[in-house]
Formats: structure tokens, C-alpha cells, sequence
């Protein structure tokens, strides 16, 4: 079977971290929005949220009469339908634990950029984005950082899980690089606080399938319409 | 087995969505930070930081050997163990999906009075936070609950699977008493748009361990110090 995911065509935005597991795991997938246009997405969705089951919002992946949305949700099943979690119990809830932990930083991350106006422009909220960088920037950011880095330390190797790479070792790959190119500056400074977290992001980058997907047209580039955008006047060493 | 629940003790906050399902289905628990204090609860959580497994934030679930935190990741669990989600696979899915949607609008209304510092105070970010309520009433509250209306609406009975409540009908209880604290004009002129949703709150108060628990003492009303907060200024009709 070939899954549709539905995602914004031209961002990475929330729709990478399914999209990274996919490829990390070779799974055949259509991203639709990509083949179909933003417009068949649109359609899609109105058609869903009529029968009271819609996503809220993209990604979603499409099944046979249902879909599934929310990120750690649809990793959560992949995760069960691929064999790409652990299989303790244990392990499987501190799993989506750290993926829900990643989806809150991301979220953060967004508010970065449109603290007081979501639905409005970067340019209509700049000194209140500056305002709101700068706290995440120094206080936020290394928070979260130290947590991640903890975890990634835990394992015995390079991943979360010793034996094996899970969809929290591809989206916490995923941070890591939305927050390099988000932060340069920053991200360069904290570095050496997180070993094993970017020894993960750099085992995650060798995967077989990573490495083809970072190679492929299909790996879009960073851009500021997405959740991690670059924008000079919010970062700082 | 009396569960160990660690969440603050002066506030409902995203606690208060574990503590629902916990209190509607009658599982025994102690509220730990209630009993203990908060100094106990920090002492908690960095001595399970040191694991490197530990939670990000309460509220968590303490079990032998490790804990459970992220509330829809808890709520989960409870689900599973004890018979308080639907059987079929898309139906779980679907109220995960949910239970994910609502995290995601709980976040939105804390930003909503920490829009630009969330380690700071309100007052210190009062004409922020006046412009974010004012997009969050007008465009972002009604959007979300047009989606919750429709999922109240497609359940053939009161509840969002037909036959029982699920902690996806606690936590729309929950939403729909923390907005109505915090935006008492706006939800007034918003009510008559959802008559299911609210017909569930309803259904909800009513099943007998919801009433005992709001009758009683461990239901902690609602304050400034929470995630819903009323400020008159915030709100509008």
C-alpha cells in the first residue's frame, strides 16, 4: 500500500517529521499536496470536516475511510503498523512522551515568529517577535535543549533506543536542523552542551534512506513560510 | 493500585484533564503535590531528570519504575488500561487526534496572556496580550470550536462515541469550562453556534464522579495563576 500524506506542498513545516520516518524507513508514500496542488488538499479537507472527523489542520494521512492527523499521532501508528518503536511498554509511552515534548517546542518555535497574531504577517509583529526570540533564544531554547540532551544520553549508542532508530531519533534530527537554520548563531554557541544529541542528529543524517531523501528534490529547503524561519534580527550568540 | 498523580497544587491546569478522567471513571489516585507540596514535586521530577527519562513539565503519572507524562500521552494510558476509549482502531485514532487538537488550543490560550515572554508575568506583557485576545476571540476560538461542535455533533447521542464517555468527552467539558472562565461575554454570544458541544459538557457534569468531584474539595477553582485565566480586559462579547 502506498500511503497519502497530506502536507503543505512547499514547506517543511509539521509535515517533515512524518515525512522523515517514512523515508528513514522506506516506506512508499504520494505526498498528494505535492502531486495534487494545495488546492486538492483544500477540498480534501472541507470533504473530511463534514463528517465531523476532519483533521484541524495538515498533515494527515489518509486511510481507507478514515485519516489520521496530528504528528505524534500518525507516528504513533506508523510507529505500531512498522515496527518503528520499542516494543516495551515502558519505552513505547516515554517515545511519544519526547514526541509530544518536540511537538510543544514546536509550537514554541512558531510563536517565536507570530507571538500575537497568528493569522497576520511577521512584518505586523516584529518588536513583539524580537521580544519573544530573545527570551527563547536564552531561556526556552536550553531548557528544552538540556531535556533532549538527556534523553539522547541515556541510550547506550547513538540512538534513544540502543539497538535501533525510531521516529524520535528522525524528529529529533528534524529540531536540530529546523533550529540550525532557525538560530545559527545561537545553535553554534550551545553546541558543545549537546554531544549526544548531535551525535544522534548526525547518525540519523547517515541512515541510508535520510541521506537519499537530503539528497532528493523531494527534501524541501528551509523557507520563511514555514514553522523554523530565519529571519537575522532574531538570533543572537 | 492508587495511581500517583504529580501536577501543581493551586492550579487546574493541564492537570485538570487527567484529574477529570481519573475522578468521571473512579480511580483511585492521590494527587501527590496536594498532599506532599510542591518542593516534593520538584525533587521528583529532577531526581527522574537524572535518568535522562524524565518529564519535560507535570502534569505525569508516577508508575513503578518510570512515569508517564504529556497529558494526551497519560490519558492514553488510562485509556488502555482502563477501558475508557473505544475498541475499533480508526475511533482511537481519531480521539487521540482530538485529545491532541485540544492540547493544541490549550497552548494557544496560555499564549494568549504570555504572548512575547512566557517566563515573565502578565503585567508585564499587557498590551501584547490585549492583541493576541483579540485574534484569538475573533478567529482562533471560533475555529476550533466549529471543529468541536462538529465532532460533538457526529456522535449519535450526547457523547463523541455513542454508547459512552471517553476522556475525549472529559477534556471537551474541560475546554469548554476553562473558556467560559476566561471569555465569559465572548462565549455567551458563541453559544447558540454550539448546541452539541455543550449539550456533551453538559452530559459530562452530570455523570455521577464528575458531579461528586466538582461538589467537592479537590476540584480547585479557577485563578490567575492557571492556563485559563480571566482578565475582564482579555475578553469581549
Amino acid at each position: 500500500m502506498v500511503y497519502r500524506l497530506w502536507y503543505w506542498p512547499t514547506i517543511q513545516g509539521r509535515g517533515e517529521f512524518v515525512r522523515l520516518a517514512l523515508e528513514a524507513a522506506g516506506i512508499p508514500y504520494e505526498d498528494c499536496a505535492r502531486t495534487q496542488g494545495a488546492e486538492a488538499m483544500m477540498q480534501d479537507l472541507a470533504a473530511r470536516a463534514k463528517t465531523g472527523r476532519g483533521p484541524y489542520a495538515p498533515p494527515y494521512l489518509a486511510l481507507d475511510g478514515h485519516a489520521i492527523a496530528q504528528v505524534a499521532n500518525i507516528l504513533h501508528y506508523l510507529g505500531q503498523q512498522h515496527d518503528l518503536a520499542p516494543s516495551g511498554l515502558a519505552d513505547r509511552y516515554w517515545l511519544d512522551q519526547l514526541q509530544l515534548t518536540i511537538a510543544d517546542i514546536v509550537a514554541e518555535v512558531h510563536n517565536v515568529h507570530h507571538p500575537v497574531a497568528m493569522m497576520d504577517y511577521y512584518d505586523d509583529q516584529k518588536p513583539e517577535a524580537a521580544r519573544a526570540a530573545a527570551q527563547f533564544r536564552d531561556e526556552r531554547l536550553p531548557k528544552y535543549l538540556d531535556h533532549f540532551e538527556a534523553a539522547a544520553a541515556q541510550g547506550a549508542g547513538d540512538w534513544l533506543f540502543a539497538d535501533r532508530w525510531t521516529y524520535g531519533d528522525t524528529s529529533l534530527f528534524q529540531l536540530v536542523e529546523g533550529l540550525r537554520y532557525m538560530f545559527p548563531q545561537r545553535m553554534k554557541t550551545l553546541a558543545p552542551r549537546y554531544p549526544a544529541l548531535l551525535r544522534l542528529h548526525a547518525a540519523v543524517a547517515d541512515l541510508p534512506g535520510i541521506r537519499a531523501y537530503l539528497a532528493s528534490e523531494r527534501r524541501l529547503p528551509f523557507n520563511t513560510d514555514g514553522i523554523f524561519r530565519h529571519y537575522p534580527e532574531l538570533d543572537a550568540a
